[in-house]
């Protein structure tokens, strides 16, 4: 019998044509199906593999890490391309590298950067329509620069958090938040130690409705004082929510490293 | 009766859905089509649009521009909300307003600006499969620079003509080229009086194989001079090509004035 050996997936989605990343019984078109599908037929072992992050229906990914177990010969580097080749146009391998056995994604300490893009035209670009959220009214990029300021560090971000989150805690740390404009496309860029279920789009429809001149940027603390999820915007919608990296702060997994656990 | 009046669109739309501009009988799917219809069910009249630019399958537009006659009572300047309302979310009108009835977008002295958008990366961004042509290898853009001055100024593009135009004449003035990188982004953007058919295609599909180290820029001269479709390169696929700008050098449109007719 081959080695056991676990190999890491980095994967880019277009999540248009999904209901998120999770697989469960009740629900049809997810990435991990199409995963765990495109590796099967590709080694002939029925494979559960393991997300980093599952993200949320429509949500789209440039970074989102797999893992799964084989007994197949395949390289490691190799799987990158014979993945493609199994997979939907929406789905790619990006990266793909063994790592070891004992490597887990989500026990790792990492670093998850989001963007929220959002189209700030009165008429939205068609182009665009699956890839950011249209926002009509004119965004002070300053403002809400200076809203997001006050969610940076650790905070319980009980109101930027979908009250059916299960998460034990609700403490969580904000790294770097920024607000840039290029022409009509505006983005918030996130980067924190983990985000809570709908955070960042609830962070986005805040920021969004100071930006646009509702509210001041100073009340971003109380929305935060209050723990409660009525006191923050609206949940800004999914197409606008790209995860784009998903970094191992100890450095790229390999072969004969391990992680820290946290 | 009410007065007739004229009233010209400028219409943006994802291409990736339509058989191109041009409503024929045996074409469904077209952008003409909706445009037709959406005016139809707005005022009541039946309707046929007159496009400046008969964009094909897949092709996108930002600029295009079409004019049609009503006898509403609708303002030149509300037909953009009205019609966004009706049409389908990939095709927008971003502009509308009164000209004169003489006015004829193909008959006024116009510069049309393309853009040709390449992904030049060996794995493809999910994200940008419908909006990019895909090209693995890498590029070098200086090449492509030196290759496309060839092409600026007044020449019969032949070479760089579907076989299947029935333009009476070959001649075309191509005033600007120019080739820009960012990031795994390339784009051709072209700007002349007049294309032939595929023509911004096919110089996309040479300046490609130039990129790549097919070819010497110079040898751009001798596709010229041969007068033959088959010196020059593949035709580029539709889905990098964007119609970015339809521009009337004698200004822009209004009720009482009119372009010369060229």
């Amino acid at each position: 019998m081959n080695n056991i050996r676990r190999i890491m997936l980095t994967v880019s989605y277009d999540g248009t044509a999904y209901n998120g990343w999770a697989e469960q019984t009740s629900t049809p078109n997810t990435i991990e199906g199409e995963l765990n599908r495109a590796i099967e037929r590709l080694t002939g072992e029925p494979v559960h593999v393991i997300g980093a992050s599952r993200t949320d229906a429509g949500v789209h990914a440039y970074g989102n890490v797999a893992v799964f177990d084989t007994a197949s010969s395949i390289p490691g580097d190799r799987f990158v391309f014979a993945l493609n080749h199994e997979l939907p146009q929406d789905i790619r391998i990006v990266n793909s590298r063994e790592v070891a056995t004992s490597f887990h994604p989500r026990h790792c300490d990492t670093e998850k950067t989001y963007e929220y893009r959002i189209f700030n035209s009165q008429i939205m670009d068609p182009t665009k329509r699956f890839y950011t959220c249209h926002f009509s009214m004119p965004l002070d990029i300053g403002r809400m620069n200076a809203a997001a300021h006050y969610l940076v560090g650790e905070h319980d971000f009980t109101s930027f958090c979908n009250v059916e989150s299960q998460a034990l805690s609700h403490v969580r740390t904000i790294k770097d938040i920024r607000v840039t404009r290029n022409g009509d496309e505006v983005v918030i860029s996130v980067t924190g130690n983990g985000f809570l279920y709908n955070m960042v789009r609830i962070i986005a429809g805040t920021l969004m409705q100071i930006g646009r001149g509702k509210g001041t940027p100073a009340e971003v603390k109380d929305i935060l004082d209050k723990k409660y999820r009525g006191a923050a915007g609206p949940t800004a919608p999914a197409e606008g929510l790209f995860l784009v990296e998903y970094k191992f702060l100890d450095g790229i997994p390999g072969p004969d490293t391990d992680c820290k656990s946290n």
